[in-house]
């Protein structure tokens, strides 16, 4: 069983629940960032990924850079994040994918240069959270048209009451999150953990 | 006389030169992101800012975000960053801000929740360049309606050439920058330095 019972215990005590599915980390994670608690989760995706053979930390903007650049000091390897609002016609030297937010109920274009993912990497991708799946499978997408290999998919926290973790582990994917939430009912917060691999 | 060679000499060998005034550092800096170079950066931050009493670090998304978290390490602090995109009437919680880019030719919002700004605060802020320091003034005026303290404004790379850096010290503020480029003529980038303060 996986579990970094640090961040379990911060969404507990500090995390804001709003309605019936959502958990604002705001105040830790992805607005107001605790250094110290990502240099934790840093190295616990560094000890979940001991087995994989990564050469580049790929992630999504905004809030997926300070994980994946402090994770990124325990792996020694580079970063690149792909950027949002990118145009379609940009041209030829970017690689591009769609990603749909549920929570803002908008479609956004994202692209990474040519020049930054290439056959050669294997890819860790590393973001906040795991819902529906959309900002990974993007970036899947991304690697995809590269021909990057992926080794894993790690997240800090996913929603285990929606279906992107299960769909990208029957895809075959090794994904590892540090907190899953099962449900959040009644303003309590239940979390769960996944067998590794 | 302060500069951080390694920056300097990896804009030299590396950066691409665009016209007379763009200098793309794309290629180590805000796409793909050498995280051991960032790490220089960070502790050079943490030399150059010894003499401040600074408790959290703040930045603008999205290219900020990874040098501001590797430099949080060095300061032991949290950092917080302003989101892009912030809806003016979003309500009473939020400070906001509006950013020109030159480069892009638009104004953005920006904003940060009150609740991750305060009047206790001692700031150092972090950014990737400086050039007009449209993003810096935005910055201070978040700054400025929270009550908090800016003891530093702490930039990778200025380009001498334009005034944000120059209008900045003129107000009072203790700017640093790793990497001063002069001039960008003829395919050939000129270095400067500032004295420290």
């Amino acid at each position: 069983m996986i579990e970094l019972k640090l961040l379990e215990d911060r969404i507990r005590d500090q995390g804001e629940i709003v309605g019936d599915d959502i958990v604002k980390v705001d105040m830790f994670l992805n607005h107001l960032i605790d250094i110290e608690l990502l240099c934790a989760i840093g190295k616990e995706f560094r000890n979940l990924f001991a087995g994989e053979k990564i050469n580049k930390i790929l992630t999504i903007e905004a809030s997926g850079i300070g994980i994946a650049c402090i994770a990124a000091q325990y792996f020694n390897v580079p970063v690149v994040f792909a950027k949002k609002g990118v145009n379609r016609n940009v041209g030829s030297d970017i690689y591009t994918g769609e990603v749909f937010s549920f929570t803002k109920n908008q479609k956004t274009q994202i692209g990474i240069s040519k020049n930054y993912l290439t056959a050669e990497d294997r890819v860790l991708i590393i973001d906040d959270f795991l819902a529906n799946g959309e900002a990974v499978k993007g970036l899947l997408g991304i690697c995809a048209q590269a021909g990057a290999k992926v080794e894993g998919i790690g997240v800090c926290v996913e929603k285990g009451f929606q279906p992107g973790g299960k769909e990208l582990r029957a895809m075959g994917y090794h994904v590892e999150s540090l907190a899953v939430i099962d449900s959040v009912k009644d303003g309590v917060i239940r979390f769960g953990s996944y067998p590794k691999k």
